[in-house]
């Protein structure tokens, strides 16, 4: 059976000796975020996470979302399970104090959310789009709309939606066709369909707040001409209360491959009453920010559903029985070795452990980014954290997805045959883990962002802050014997990501499509060696550890691990160096007709 | 929605241009297998596969089996479905005219299973496991069990199943718990559990029969004290009709992530009436050749979800309208271009495409290799052929279906966030092609046989056999210049295979984790150079085709996809010469207890 225990140790690790969360305390606003009431905080909502979200994970995958006329219902256990997660105040943890939030760092929102997923993906969407609403209408709507919906999103009485793809349209936000109608209120009246609305409709919440991309009749074709919407399910009352019923409503739910337990909506707009969020035709750089942020969660996604397999495996390598050690029986008083005994089960727990552990690492060093970004008050300081943020968030998104999905299968290759059993609940990892690959932008579309948008932005400068970064940090350990096996593969990567940039600049301007040839493998590249940064970065926290009397298994499996990585996984960028470099040619030699 | 066409034209360019299957007609008692009736053949399985298989697909998964109280019935449907295909005498195809076969080739075989799988793998089991009973009594059962039984496997009207693995045995054969006591008439009495039993029971056919290991009360330990009964469902009569119920029932059937249409049952034997097959303590060796050729029809397997993948994929990049071309419109007079003008969705298509059609090269030869392995006149060709079988049968089976894993996702990757949603068919692939990494010996056993046993068979002169073919072809074909691209790259491969058995001659003797450690690897690294060598002969093929003016789109899209290989693929090979000499101290460093 698939197994899960939040690891506690493994994020205050990361927070106190990798980085340095105390620093958190000293941004504006976030005086009271110490790192023992953030430890004091992850403890609590690792005990959530453990006891009533992940008990209900099989089951909800089992049971799903069922819809009858216009109405749906989550699985069984979802209700109460929602009520203790508003109680808790975990709807709330990073909102503004003004509307109830108890205004924690991103930080810890960002190992929050890691914890949650790996419990419970499904369960996590209804409050993750619902802080994704929050968000946007935090940052782009009127006093009035903030007024009247936060406290409700951030109590949890309400939740939220992003409703963005219709049936034509989904990386193509131009082909956008709901309509919006000024009228003479001041409101607008609302007509479309959108697909793949994720928690559209359910029954956790008395009212849901939906953000909806739609044009005006007169507005400009194609993205320039999309404005943002808040529509609600049921409209508020003067007073904050539920009123009449709006003109949108839920058609149908999706029969999906996983998140079987989330519910993913059509929804019809008919005439529906909203308001518009920040300006007129303005709605797609209003909606860009939030996906901005969408995609970090998601790469969190990714992160936890690595997790909760490499639990489960490394329980089920420990004990099932089957085989004998290469070298000799090593549980020679029982029928066969568990099967960790064996190198290429090894190979599979050690390549989800040494992703886990870095990727842990690195994304909540982005989360540290964030809080910098938007709290410091050097403006030195926030623009040189905010371009490290933007040249990793295609990158955590694409690499840590694509690695969740890796760490689930290899979870069900570990079980054999009876990962393939759904009550084992490793295949569900499978399953709900590949969505992830696909939303908020298809990891293509997130390897076209890093060459197309990220990489040649103010010139290639924030490409630059982050290979400064890695390469500032190689200079500084260079010559440190202890430190060898680590900084030399990671400066060899280094030099190779500089190489294929240099490759993209002599070729991309000439043609388009090289970098789109180059993108995937590119991010890929790039991603790895964040991770051997990251890597680099424990050990020496990790030697740190050690030299002043620490846990000794703790740091030395750290630094085990972070070798493996070196050894097995970052020689992956060799491989990378060749492809992205065998341009365009070998994938548009074809015309359309030949596949 | 997923589509299939049975790739009809690849088929019959591999089998009469890039191999020469002319030559199976040369062959005694393959004398009718004149490429004309191979093809004639190979176009009547297409129809069944294109109009009754395929059509059935997506409701056998939606439906699933039912059971009920020891009963369980197949998707609609499929009764009238396995109807057609043993009136068409798809049961009989390469079975022995002794027994109403029609005694075509293996090669023939193999082509068959392809399309099966493509159109519908549920379905396919069925069939596929009455042909490995079938072979199983032909070889090792005594002559009134073949007359009584083999004639009702190959005309369909029974079937067959193999029951080896129990709850505490799966890839430990050795801890086989399920007795056989002998009886006064010469027939055993046999008692346990068999769990995950494909075909386990049904409704397709009036019988069902079991091959079942299991050792006898005085029987040695471990897999020399296993032995081979056939135990039917239901006690044939001596003339062949359905007579008394005999003690095996299924207990239940699995909830699984795929197949579903396919039925998974836990067998409960309760003194079952059974008889021996082959010697007594002789089972493994037995269930070894049988499981030999169910390897390879598991590779087939990934193949044939592979091809779908990829034709569902180019269908859905061809019609999908999203987002422009990177060098400007191709579509200018519709809203936006067809994705495949992407050329990162262009490099999900040429990953497939460059997949399935050298994989089916692959196999179709070793197809060859098995019928001159049976029947050539000439020992020391039948020996050849029967080494290079034994060392690409690991390779076969586990590339092939980590291939199929991948093709099928990338086919949902194609499809964006509608390759989630489970009407459009890609995801069933997915979650379809999940076992074949599984069963029959996980992957990871695939390469613990090519490395422990395989590498070392004679000496090391199967593995020379293979690489010394691949070095004959590099050798010929290295003057001529229009081959250069391609004979380079597969002689640097073939240099890293020689390499890596190098570090392990030198290194896993003395720690017997060293070739554990390597194995996944290595077999990766030489599954890429075979299919370095399949495309170089196809490019061989396909310039010979464009010298004689053949149709020349066809050739010159073998000759681009080829290249693609070379240059995207193939250097994978790269980091593998790099992980495999990693060592095994990377991976065996850590604790159990550490992780």
């Amino acid at each position: 059976m698939a197994v899960y225990k939040a690891p506690l140790k493994d994020i205050q690790f990361v927070l106190t000796e990798v980085l340095d969360v105390s620093s958190l305390a000293k941004l504006p606003g976030y005086e009271d975020a110490t790192p023992d009431t953030i430890q004091a905080i992850l403890e609590e909502a690792a005990k959530l996470c453990e006891n009533v979200l992940f008990p209900l994970n099989r089951s909800g995958d089992e049971e799903g979302c069922t819809y009858e006329n216009g109405v749906v219902h989550t699985p069984k256990g979802f209700k109460e399970a929602y009520r203790q997660f508003c109680e808790g105040g975990w709807t709330a943890t990073t909102n503004d104090p003004a509307y109830g939030g108890q205004g924690l760092p991103a930080t810890v929102g960002f190992a929050i959310t890691e914890m949650i997923t790996a419990a419970n993906q499904s369960f996590g969407m209804y409050p993750g789009l619902s802080h994704g609403a929050y968000e946007a209408l935090a940052q782009h709507g009127s006093d009035e709309l903030k007024k009247l919906y936060l406290p409700k999103l951030t109590d949890g009485t309400w939740s939220g939606t992003m409703c963005l793809t219709e049936p034509q349209c989904g990386t193509d936000l131009g082909l956008i066709r709901t309509r919006a109608e000024p009228q003479a209120d001041g409101s607008y009246s609302i007509s479309g369909t959108k697909i793949f609305i994720s928690a559209g409709e359910h029954d956790l919440t008395e009212n849901i707040i939906h953000l909806v991309l739609a044009r005006l009749p007169d507005a400009p074709g194609g993205t320039k001409g999309i404005s943002l919407f808040l529509v609600p399910k049921f409209l508020p009352t003067a007073d904050g209360k539920v009123g009449e019923r709006n003109g949108i409503r839920c058609g149908a739910i999706e029969h999906k491959m996983g998140i079987k337990a989330s519910s993913t909506c059509v929804m019809n707009l008919d005439g529906a009453k909203g308001w518009l969020v920040g300006e007129l035709n303005k709605g797609m750089p209003a909606m860009f920010v939030m996906m901005n942020a969408a995609r970090l969660g998601v790469g969190m996604q990714g992160l936890g559903i690595a997790e909760c397999a490499y639990q489960s495996a490394v329980a089920y390598a420990r004990d099932r029985l089957q085989g004998r050690s290469l070298t000799g029986p090593k549980n020679a008083g029982g029928p066969a070795d568990p099967i960790i005994v064996h190198p290429d089960v090894r190979r599979m727990l050690m390549t989800q452990k040494s992703f886990t552990e870095a990727a842990r690492a690195l994304a909540l060093w982005v989360g540290m980014l964030i809080d910098e970004a938007h709290r410091h008050p050097d403006a030195k300081k926030r623009e040189a954290a905010d371009d490290l943020i933007q040249m990793l968030t295609p990158i955590i998104k694409a690499y840590f997805t694509d690695m969740g999905s890796e760490c689930a299968n290899l979870a069900v290759q570990t079980y054999g045959g009876h990962g393939f059993i759904r009550e084992n609940g490793v295949e569900q990892l499978v399953r709900d883990a590949r969505i992830t690959q696909l939303y908020e932008g298809t990891n293509g579309i997130q390897a076209l962002d890093l060459v197309g948008r990220k990489l040649p932005m103010k010139g290639g400068a924030a490409a630059q802050r982050l290979l400064g970064e890695i390469a500032g940090f190689v200079g500084a350990h260079k010559g440190d014997e202890k430190m060898k096996e680590f900084v030399e593969p990671l400066e060899k990567a280094l030099g190779r990501v500089q190489d294929a940039a240099l490759f993209l600049m002599q070729n991309a301007m000439k043609n388009h499509d090289e970098a789109g040839a180059a993108a995937s493998d590119l991010l890929r590249l790039m991603a790895l060696t964040a991770m051997a940064y990251m890597w680099n970065r424990i050990v020496v926290a990790a030697n740190k550890g050690l030299a002043t009397g620490g846990d000794k298994a703790f740091y030395e499996a750290k630094i085990a691990t972070g070798r493996f990585f070196m050894a097995r996984i970052l020689p992956q960028t060799t491989s990378l160096n060749h492809t992205i470099k065998a341009g365009a040619a070998t994938l548009m030699a074809l015309p359309a007709e030949a596949f």
